[in-house]
């Protein structure tokens, strides 16, 4: 019997050829991938990204560090500046004691000092955070050798510097982010170099700055694209990923005809309530490209939607805006062999959900 | 050791006085109070809410009720216009066996038709979902005889009818909101005497309009409010509660202070996306109320703060635009018995996140 919805349903056959194809274009190019786990949280998924090729993982918290390294994809970056306290430090060292190779982001002398207090030198490499436009962390780019000498002199391995250019999530961005994107990572390997430090990793990020940034002339030695293994709607509006690549939705019932408009029983605590203000509604209708999410609930997506509606009781398929969100909210993942499937083939535990410290 | 950033604590203190202000506001005009649980999905919190005088509570899903009616909560109103199939009549009839007293939302004649002919005539009963001018789900007031007919002629029972004045989420919407839920309210309570049916229950909801519907002449029997044990940075920004009496944040390290703000390591994944058009940022800050959270991405809050900043390291407090969000994002509530106490006295399991079905 299918699942009762809402739940977050995988096209198995889609997801495969959207994790070879950024495979193959970072391969053809000589960039290594360490796609960003945090889209996914799942073991099974990260270890076809790695079986297709990526060098390792990426992911934004020890806890997803944990959980990954636990099922042996132990070749992580943490792309977060984190502040090491006596239980981190405690936490990092246990991972590489157990075999991972782990390196984290640092944005301050302060951040790489206290590293190397904390008793991480020569346990746990460092990447230089540099803010290329986005204007999150990250120090300026021509800050990074300050950072990278402090971190160097407390005996932290540098192994380089990374940037998330997260402003190429806006139309028409894309080029013009991974144009600054290679123009800061530039300017802060030059840095590096500058002080006597030679970068070993140029690492940037993005699915929506993926395919700008490896026709670009540019510094970037590794990419970190995370979306790019589902898609979402965001990306179907950004023009990034084309709806029949998008291997994630919630299969959806319709509850309700009120006013004229088709309510589903799909809210934000399933989707996600992102919606950035360029975005056509709160996701998308796989199969009525037409439809509009006109309201969002916690358990509710009002869609407008010209036409006949869906009869009451029929199932529909719903493209979250920010695929991350989503897949964070659910337990398991339900995997669809070929997206028309009746039934899911198995079930893929979420392992890494809620893992945010 | 206090537990790693970031997590969700809870006042219990102010969470207690909360629980009992509401208690007492409808008690004092003789309505029965059936606060939505969703917010919180905790059994212990729950208890605390009937403790205190509640009617039972309200959930939105069958995952919900159960989680609740497996701890003894088993006077559910499901305040959602489900569609049953058989695994979810099964469900029902399931919890109905075990001894729960359980009622659920519907806002069609084909939707009451269909409840009776999955068997749940005599075991479930129904409130007819009305619109009142939030154009979600929900009939027409007028329209709710004929579905409180169908339901009644197909051997349902059927307890009133329901409203959900989601349109009171706005700035000075909350009186004129209550307005029309007690306008709609009382239509679809004639409409149902009008077709033969007595409700016995007429019930409302909302945290912003819960004043409002106290003070003016409503029909409602009863009240479902659900963020008003917490509160949250939405209804500070309302004016529905003073912060003073937010009893949940989500604790906070300042990781960074890159281009001279103050960049958190709480981000929407702990926080929860939700930003109204009106807010005034992604959340706000309890002990720096002049503080402007301009930007949120999945683990970072960027903060604009006139003056000096708190160093890194610092612990802040940040509370959540919309709580019921952040409540669903983690595994556990970690509990202080005062706000300034400097470790949890325990931790609440959130025993219903993530039940979305």
């Amino acid at each position: 019997m299918a699942p009762s919805t809402p739940y977050l349903a995988v096209d198995l056959e889609r997801m495969q050829a959207n994790i070879a194809r950024a495979a193959e274009a970072a391969t053809a190019r000589g960039i290594a991938l360490r796609p960003h786990a945090k889209t996914h949280k799942t073991i099974e998924i990260g270890r076809m990204q790695v079986a297709a090729g990526a060098h390792g993982l990426t992911v934004a918290t020890i806890g997803e560090a944990e959980a990954f390294a636990a099922a042996g994809l132990d070749d992580l970056f943490i792309a977060f500046p984190l502040w090491i306290d006596g239980k981190r430090a405690a936490r990092l060292s246990h991972l590489v004691a157990a075999g991972a190779a782990i390196s984290m982001g640092v944005d301050s002398v302060e951040g790489a000092e206290r590293m190397a207090r904390a008793g991480l030198a020569g346990r746990v490499g460092a990447r230089v955070e540099v803010d290329v436009g986005h204007h999150r962390s990250g120090c300026a780019p021509e800050r990074a050798g300050d950072v990278a000498v402090a971190a160097a002199r407390a005996g932290i391995d540098v192994e380089g510097v990374f940037a998330f250019p997260g402003h190429a999530y806006a139309p028409d961005a894309r080029a013009e982010a991974a144009r600054q994107e290679a123009a800061g990572l530039r300017a802060a390997a030059d840095a590096m170099r500058s002080a006597g430090l030679e970068p070993m990793v140029v690492s940037g990020g993005s699915t929506p700055s993926f395919a700008a940034a490896l026709e670009i002339d540019s510094p970037v030695t590794e990419l970190r694209p995370g979306v790019s293994v589902f898609g979402d709607a965001q990306q179907w509006e950004l023009g990034t990923i084309d709806p029949t690549a998008i291997a994630l939705t919630a299969h959806a019932t319709v509850v309700s005809h009120a006013g004229g408009r088709m309510v589903l029983d799909a809210g934000s605590k399933v989707l996600g309530p992102d919606r950035a203000a360029w975005a056509s509604g709160h996701g998308r209708l796989l199969d009525h490209p037409e439809a509009r999410i006109a309201q969002l609930s916690e358990h509710h997506a009002v869609v407008e939607l010209p036409g006949e509606l869906p009869p009451l009781g029929s199932r529909v398929r719903v493209v979250p805006n920010h695929v991350c969100m989503a897949v964070n909210l659910v337990d398991e993942l339900h995997v669809f062999d070929r997206g028309d499937d009746e039934l899911p083939s198995t079930r893929w535990r979420v392992a890494a959900r809620g893992r945010n410290d």
